[in-house]
């Protein structure tokens, strides 16, 4: 999408490759949305480092990281041996597969890369099929965010007042995003909203990343505390919620997203606002029976018990300095519960947007076939 | 309510008076909770200004420190002439009374300190019933909470698992607070039990203050982000809610209390855990005939955009500094909607504890007559 930098605007993807140096480029994801910078990366090693070190994160993101990755190895390669080149396509792929290993994205992106890579017969030919797959899988990354996009746009009307929670952004795929998708559509569309994001603590995605995206793409919003939907909704001030997902049950229509989104469900359902869930169809999981087993992770206390942000100071003749840290808010005594995600029962999402269409929750199981092809 | 500094455990009011050196003295609530300390304050005006700079905070608190403030400018009254006493009460009167301009409990504080007084009949007496009367004052305010806590230790049973919202503990009364007080006094009674603190976003009372208080009481708790309440109740990890509120309507049972409440009040009545509401009958409006026609006090973009906490550095010779900042959470370039209170509808409401007894919200207006008395 759109970053404005010094007044000029420019087209970014999260995640890119220069071929001409053999290079991954990515948005450097841990300073936004205090400074904005891209960071090109040479060896495949640095790149898994990237992944692990959360210069990048999301599904969708990782996963085109990870095949451009895979491919840059491939391409450093040098020598005729075919029995060394394998060698090194496994070693290459192990690396970026430990980077994130309870991930399923890199894995299936690299798998992608691997199969389209037989239909080589030389080295030069196997090299140049990686990388033409690994830009086929950002591209198709792309491709189904912006389906998501024109299925959602519909639902946007125009002065439409809309909840985000968390950050289903572009930041989280390779462009456009999944619950941000329907927003940017609409908008080209011409449409006005407004959006309120919530902050989302206590990681605070929706005041960092979600709050980020939408300044750049200069659309109407403002960010509220994560207790101030059901206010905004009971005086009549919200219209739509749209969410993005982690993971969606196929079977039953029950979805994963971050700590909070069920209490927003549980809230609109209550105020007759419209509830939808934006995902690509690789986050539907089509084995697990019910949402009760999917494991809560359970992340550190200091999240909690504490903030990051910038810290300005004032410093000798004048000058600022800005710096980065992180402040404990609560009693030092004290200690925190932190479950990192919930689970939102079908009853309350009025709709899933995924690239296929939009469809009730229910219903994902019925059009199994279709969806799974 | 017991502290405990340096390994030795002692019992504080939040706000009391030394009449020996004719001060008023306060817990300095500011540097809460990373530090404990008692301000004495040796003059009305210097009292005024604790009010206004918020050393103080909480309606019984206020109340209490505006009636000694009163009694400490009137006791500091040196002279025989009626007249110039009668000028100087007015004097300290109206200089308390605009330190906190929209708070009703400290005009109310000391009319019941200017009525006392007018049984004296020389200006010693009249200083003399001044005092008594705001440590009557004082006093009934403990009084009520420890009655709302005698009602609301009932409701707790054995192996509880509590839901807070906020700090409506004893640093906002005199002592024992109100939604804390059934909890208090459980403890007494021997029951156990565990409280989750909500953080409370954007200005975090949970986190900071209603866990120290629950921790000086070692009463077991957790915080938790203000987004995993609805997790936790789904997951059957809750039993009941208890909090504060600022203003009651006695015509509708409605409730208004700190930004959040309503969620949780919506949450707790999806999965049938009883939601309390604990007051003195001083919160009772009873002129209001609906509570959308309640102001919500829109306050400073900035608590939502930040968060103030405790930085730690390490400095020369290994040796800490700390130091309380301001840090910038959210994206720089985007601003905040920030109502700080909300309204919860008398449906959702098990019962308003008293210190005339549990009553549902719906029959405060049947017994108003009793209630009002």
């Amino acid at each position: 999408m759109n970053v404005t930098i010094n007044g000029r605007t420019q087209h970014f993807r999260t995640v890119s490759f220069d071929s001409g140096t053999n290079s991954v480029r990515l948005i450097e994801q841990r300073l936004l949305p205090h400074e904005f910078k891209i960071v090109s990366i040479r060896n495949f090693r640095d790149t898994a480092k990237a992944i692990r070190d959360m210069v990048v994160r999301g599904a969708g993101a990782i996963g085109a990281t990870a095949a451009y990755g895979l491919a840059q190895g491939i391409r450093a390669f040098r020598g005729g041996d075919l029995n060394a080149f394998s060698a090194n396509v496994a070693t290459v792929y192990q690396t970026l597969k430990e980077a994130r290993p309870t991930a399923v994205d890199p894995v299936n992106a690299m798998n992608a890369v691997c199969a389209a890579m037989r239909a080589g017969e030389s080295i030069e030919e196997k090299q140049s099929l990686a990388l033409a797959a690994a830009e086929e899988f950002a591209n198709e990354d792309v491709r189904h965010c912006e389906e998501i996009g024109r299925h959602g746009a519909g639902l946007i009307r125009n002065g439409a007042r809309i909840l985000t929670h968390c950050n289903a952004g572009w930041l989280a795929f390779v462009d456009v995003g999944t619950a941000t998708a329907p927003l940017y559509a609409a908008q080209t569309a011409g449409k006005r909203f407004h959006v309120f994001c919530d902050e989302t603590r206590p990681r605070s995605q929706g005041a960092t990343l979600t709050a980020w995206e939408l300044a750049q793409q200069g659309i109407s919003h403002q960010i509220i505390a994560d207790n101030a939907a059901g206010h905004l909704m009971q005086r009549g001030e919200m219209d739509m919620v749209i969410v993005g997902s982690d993971r969606v049950l196929g079977r039953t229509g029950e979805v994963t997203n971050k700590i909070g989104t069920y209490t927003k469900a549980v809230l609109a359902a209550r105020h007759k606002i419209p509830f939808y869930v934006a995902i690509p169809l690789s986050t539907i999981d089509w084995n697990l029976k019910r949402g009760f087993d999917i494991p809560i992770e359970e992340r550190s206390e200091n999240e909690v018990l504490g903030a990051w942000g910038i810290l300005e100071r004032k410093k000798e003749k004048g000058k600022r300095k800005k710096e980065r840290c992180y402040v404990r808010v609560a009693n030092p005594a004290s200690g925190a519960r932190n479950p990192g995600f919930d689970v939102t029962p079908p009853e309350l999402i009025t709709g899933i947007i995924t690239p296929a269409g939009i469809l009730r929750p229910r219903d994902l199981w019925k059009q199994r076939e279709v969806l799974k092809s």
